[in-house]
């Protein structure tokens, strides 16, 4: 009997060792966290623009490398989620990198459209965290603005909410 | 009696309320996953280059905010994690961007010291995932370099593993 992967085609990756191995080998062996996923932050590779933080489940990994393209896992409709799908937004992949524990990626994307957020926003990151010792009155953290606004009208993108 | 918060003098940050509201309002309410964490991915503030992605508890954060220096909560030692402090590698806070349903942080920083990477390389980000049609072969994903390498001697700086 064949493996399924071998079966059916696809990709693999091997299993995790050692911590050590995992940070000195050059075997892919990512680390799903206790829920079966992966954080991945895509950024645009030609300007390395950080465009949004989402995760993956090991079929949406598995189909990402397979396709080029990013293939999330959404955790709240809980199911695949193909960038882009709905809004035509895809993000084309330049390349993926791995951290040291291998329980991190970044894709460096070609994104398609107007925006690679669901609100409107060219980057999900369009507001600033202020710090310092001035926010030590009591009151509450007030953001910034990061971006210039909106870059598309997402009612229309994506429909009604 | 006062609240712990303004007895402290310590920074404090709205309660979250609808999802909308998080996407649209300037108020900063933070959202920690089940286990009390947020994922915050450190890049060098000059080059954008991703260098690290970690986690932070509110305490952490809070400790972020008021210092204007990177400190993480690490996951495997469970305990505050003010990066830098065994190593020197600290990491000065120029900018903190949240996103949009501000559960994810990007950390804009001045690295200090060689590298952020407790491996000797500067980013932990050092190796390349390859993707495409090629790797449907049945052999395990092979990963690439992405770096020239360490940039300094992680025995030396962080001491026997």
């Amino acid at each position: 009997m064949l493996f399924p992967a071998m079966n059916s085609k696809r990709i693999v990756w091997s299993h995790r060792c050692s911590h050590t191995d995992t940070e000195n080998s050059m075997q892919f062996s990512p680390k799903f966290d206790a829920t079966g996923l992966i954080p991945a932050l895509a950024m645009d590779y030609r300007t390395q623009e950080p465009l949004m933080l989402a995760y993956m489940n090991e079929e949406s990994l598995r189909m990402t490398l397979e396709t080029g393209e990013a293939v999330y896992y959404s955790r709240s409709r809980r199911e695949i989620w193909r960038k882009g799908a709905t809004s035509g937004h895809i993000q084309k992949i330049h390349k993926i990198l791995v951290d040291c524990d291998q329980d991190a990626l970044i894709l460096l994307v070609d994104q398609m459209g107007a925006g690679a957020c669901h609100t409107g926003h060219r980057s999900c990151f369009y507001r600033v965290v202020p710090f310092g010792d001035s926010l030590i009155d009591g009151s509450p953290v007030v953001l910034e603005s990061a971006d210039d606004g909106f870059t598309f009208d997402a009612e229309k993108v994506y429909g009604k909410k």
